[in-house]
């Protein structure tokens, strides 16, 4: 571990007023010896002491002496699961749940909203979590590096070994305070060490880190070697349909269970980038996820299948071939032999994680299987956690949009919830950006992503900026004006980072490997089929039915939408169309015009932003303004390179000048 | 080590024809007890055994039975240092040297000839050495890796240890068979274990390599970390000029020469690319070089300083900084300023081994300081040992080229050679292409390029198809119309490569870092300063006087030549000049049809050079045959890979079709 202190993020709570107080605790069908509900007085204790009191005295006493407030934890079932209900009033505080983990995130829901503004007897909101499963994933690897990773080394391995220490709890308080309940802590590319986190190697921690979660209300999940058979079981197959093979998970699953009963169950990337899957051997991706599924199924375990398959050998030649319709080609014929404790995990677009990507038209084309959106925190193709890049309005955007697989209840979040098909495993997953860096996330202010995150999941109603709000009053509780300057900050950030970055949804143009900076043809010619094929006359890859048909995986009313360059969202347009650099957009300007014209805007507005924090400097902690500042400055020179390099090349293979006779080089 | 056995190159003799033989030797003025005239005759008693009889017996009775031959080894001060004189006759051979060197190079001499084709009673040849100094760089890294090796690891260093086996003394026979007089075997980016070299730590050892190399006649230099005094001696300071870092490397040298007395000295590269040097104090190049050499001067050991010094963190955008410039702008006004017993190493050309470059202006630019031409062996640009490069051609081309410098004896050969200004200290060195692999070379057919490079430095008059001859014969002895087959693949194959890659001398565009395979903008947006800047009209650096002013560095002569496009030599067009892909070339060729015809002829030619590789199958023994017909398939995906991406690039940016309509993508 690399630090020894770190930071309390949303939950270092600040003084809201002052005000001598005492609760009396009256549990009914609830007992402090739940180990979730004794965590939630704790965190009420804890929170309300230093939100309102120095020493705020907890009692289960209820003839103590007067002048104490009550707080009412019911049992009830009139709360949907994992749900709550809060009333306060001049008596105290009434909490009505269904379960532990509504009492839990019922308590953080009191204490973020008088952190918030909110006094005591104002308190009043009744809600169910949005999503069944709202999950991090961890790509987190056993010699302690991270795939993607900004924020330093894991927090849970080093050196082949578990971590476990006070910070280990202190995550799972963050990630209960979010409403999160499933964790994945290793790296869907399962190698070397990982492999053998089912045997008894990591037995012991694994059980120790899953009794932190469970006290929590989370469920401890692994990544899955589908090849383990093989790795670690010395078989010379892992073909799912495989009697052997079968047999072998047998009884890995029941030694896993008898020493992990709470594990809520397995991650599988399968015939991915290199990972093993199914079909080596040709079987389909449901043989292999109903074959796990139906092992695990007795232990009430889960199978989260991810659905990232697609052919990472491309010859940058074929034009026919298109990485975006890869998923849906493989997974959409197999909808309905799905079993009922698999989940299919799927990306938010078709690409990866690009700043802007249409939706998956899996999400919703499948109709009969479990499914789950997968988003990123971790800002692999969004600026490392160096660039700011507040990613909740792009989240947002995916819940929000509406596929029209079905007459109502046809959105994202319809879908994924369960609303769509009233289907029990449902959810959202991302993939995690934190690290064993002091402030957990490299840059402080990507804090909001992880934090969003997870208020997002649990209630897929809340604005980007109702998160925003409630994580900046949280974190920093600044005066109003501050508060509004950093919001703004927040809200604008992904379109300043999309402005100086890729256009117009093409995506990539990011250095190979590290996708980090500009490297315009960086994966234009490589095996990823991830292009933009831009020539002297234009640019943009067409997807269309005269193109690779793509936009053909949507229902109607998109197909018809995306197809025409009229009618296609312009922020998509050269996702799906090869446009000349002279197509005027509905600005009026030229496409290779609106290149330059949001390169320079970009980078300018990534000064502003740098401005705008430095106008915070009295408000916020001093070492934190200073790693915020550190990073502005990176970021105004990855803007500059971006914008130099990309009007550089545009303007170099185009020959048109830039009307406004700005610098390119 | 990676292999247990490995191949005796050239050294595996083939018999030429039967002859029942036995020599007497007679020394006149050498001693057999010298190790060098013991292994000189050890060489003959083993070539000779296998080229004509099975075992030749060596006797130095002369009053022994008659029928025997007289090898009659003479001392005399007529042939000149390391030089030799060889004569054959009916009665033996006679073999006259002024000193050891000479006998064993003339020994290797008479070897060659007879594998030729020679019968030892016409041997006739007389010759000194055209180079002083004749050098193998190693660029091998302590812990076993080698940089831009491509031939498996080392097989001097192991895990921070030195290797010394049968294999090092074979390394030192081959040395020894083509003239090598002196070897660099650490790299010269010296970090870690390599800056304890010269500690206690491997005197040791290293004395035990001196020695197998000082038995060859071949002196063991050092690569030398420049900060030393900081790293190793704990100092705060590497100031040449420093009195407590003087008095350091005089205590350091000191006790590096009582254990390793016979070291030639060190090669140093500072200031450049990240390694430390004397411009970091304030100083110049000579303070840094000067003091070194004053410090080993007592103990007869030489400085040899490298001048590979250029801004390495550019910003592309500064079209006025020339990393072409850098060279001959850091050490040009320095010039009879480096004490004699200093040493420039100069790259052949001012930018990095490219497969075509002009020479670099310092050569002959200096004219009062020791130097020496530095060529790669090591494919680092010209195709890893994958491709196909012989590259003695190029090496010729530097070495016949006309500085201009003063009226006679102005070819790089004069000046490198010490002829052009009378020094002792001058010659050539070359950056190896060696590992651990089977071969030595990884590709079987690059080690033409490691016999070619010694047996060049040794006479530089061999033209590059004598030294492919030999090569064959030695290596392979094919019938002659097979002989004629590889030598004209050889021959071609620099061409083949030029094709296929970056033209006219523009450079680059190879795959960062790695530097195989196209990557058309890979450097051009870098820091490194190497940028073809090309856009939708033309493509070319403009270092004319209206350019950079590169051009004006040279002579007069060559300064107009390359000043004008028309004067210019058309291989090195785009080296000086930024050209419209419109103009019309020699061949009446626009620049862009030029561009397409070459890389569809490139790729063709790599087939051809397969297809010929193929016809000599049963020929050529089995694993080699294999080995290098693999080597040729990859070659040729290469060259695909090459011709595709870059006709591709250039379709798309230019807009101008291929007049024959071939496949662009």
């Amino acid at each position: 571990m690399k630090t020894q202190t770190w930071s309390r993020l949303w939950l270092d709570y600040h003084k809201v007023y002052e005000e001598n107080k005492s609760y009396k605790i009256q549990l009914l069908g609830f007992s402090e010896k739940d180990r979730v509900i004794a965590n939630a007085l704790s965190e009420f204790k804890t929170g309300m002491s230093a939100l309102i009191s120095d020493d705020v005295l907890l009692s289960s006493d209820m003839d103590d002496a007067g002048g104490a407030s009550i707080l009412k934890i019911v049992m009830t079932d009139s709360v949907p699961t994992q749900g709550y209900s809060i009333k306060g009033s001049s008596e105290g505080i009434l909490l009505e749940a269904s379960d532990a983990n509504g009492v839990l995130y019922g308590v953080f829901a009191i204490l973020r909203a008088i952190a918030c503004g909110k006094r005591p007897e104002e308190l009043h909101e009744t809600l169910a979590p949005s999503n069944p499963l709202r999950m991090m994933n961890h790509w987190d690897n056993m010699d302690g590096s991270i795939e993607r990773g900004y924020s330093g080394n894991s927090f849970f391995f080093e050196d082949d070994e578990i971590v476990i220490n006070d910070r280990t709890r202190d995550y799972a308080r963050f990630m209960a305070s979010i409403g999160i309940n499933g964790i994945v802590i290793n790296n869907v590319n399962v190698k070397g060490a990982a492999s053998y986190l089912i045997t008894d190697r990591y037995f012991d921690r694994l059980s120790e880190l899953s009794g932190i979660f469970e006290d929590y209300g989370i469920r401890l999940f692994l990544s899955l070697n589908f090849a383990s058979p093989i790795e670690i079981g010395g078989m010379d197959t892992c073909d799912p349909l495989d009697k052997g093979v079968i047999s072998w998970w047998e009884k890995k699953t029941d030694e896993v269970y008898k020493r992990l009963p709470k594990l809520g169950g397995f991650l599988v990337k399968a015939d991915s980038e290199g990972r093993p899957g199914p079909f080596t051997y040709g079987r389909t991706q449901a043989d292999g996820a109903n074959m796990l599924a139906d092992v695990i199924k007795p232990y009430g375990g889960i199978i989260i299948w991810r659905c990232f398959v697609y052919n990472c050998t491309q010859d940058w030649r074929d034009k026919k071939t298109d990485r975006a319709r890869a998923g849906y080609d493989y997974f959409k014929e197999l909808d309905g032999s799905y079993h009922d404790n698999v989940i299919l995990q799927i990306k938010n677009g078709p690409m990866d994680f690009q700043i802007r990507e249409p939706v998956s038209p899996l999400l919703g084309g499948l109709k009969h299987t479990n499914q789950m959106l997968e988003v990123q925190i971790a800002q692999e193709y969004t600026g490392h956690q160096i660039d700011l890049c507040y990613l909740i309005p792009l989240y947002k955007e995916v819940l929000d949009f509406r596929t029209h697989c079905c007459a109502d209840n046809d959105t994202v979040a319809d879908v994924v919830s369960g609303r769509m098909m009233g289907n029990r495993l449902a959810g959202m997953a991302a993939v995690i950006n934190t690290g064993d860096d002091m402030n957990w996330t490299g840059n402080d202010l990507a804090a909001a992503n992880l934090y969003g995150f997870g208020r997002l999941a649990f209630d897929t109603t809340l604005t980007a900026k109702e998160i925003a709000i409630e994580w900046i009053r949280m974190t920093f509780a600044l005066p109003r004006n501050e508060e509004e300057v950093l919001c703004k900050m927040l809200l604008r950030s992904r379109g300043v980072y999309e402005k100086y970055t890729s256009p117009l949804g093409i995506g990539w143009m990011v250095t190979p490997n590290g996708h980090y900076g500009p490297s315009i043809d960086g994966y234009e010619y490589s095996r990823w089929g991830t292009y933009h094929r831009a020539d002297h006359l234009g640019i943009g890859v067409d997807r269309t039915d005269k193109g690779t048909g793509y936009a053909q995986q949507y229902y109607e009313e998109n197909a018809a939408m995306y197809n025409d360059p009229e009618s296609c969202p312009e922020e998509l347009l050269l996702f799906f169309h090869h446009i000349p650099y002279t197509f005027r957009l509905k600005s009026g300007k030229t496409l290779i015009q609106h290149f330059y014209d949001s390169h320079f805007e970009g980078e300018e507005e990534a000064e502003g932003l740098a401005r705008d924090w430095e106008s915070l400097e009295e408000f916020i902690p001093k070492e934190a303004y200073e790693r915020v500042k550190e990073r502005f400055s990176l970021q105004i020179d990855n803007a500059r390179e971006w914008r130099d390099q990309f009007n550089s090349y545009f303007f170099r293979k185009s020959g048109i000048a830039d009307e406004k006779g700005r610098t390119i080089y």
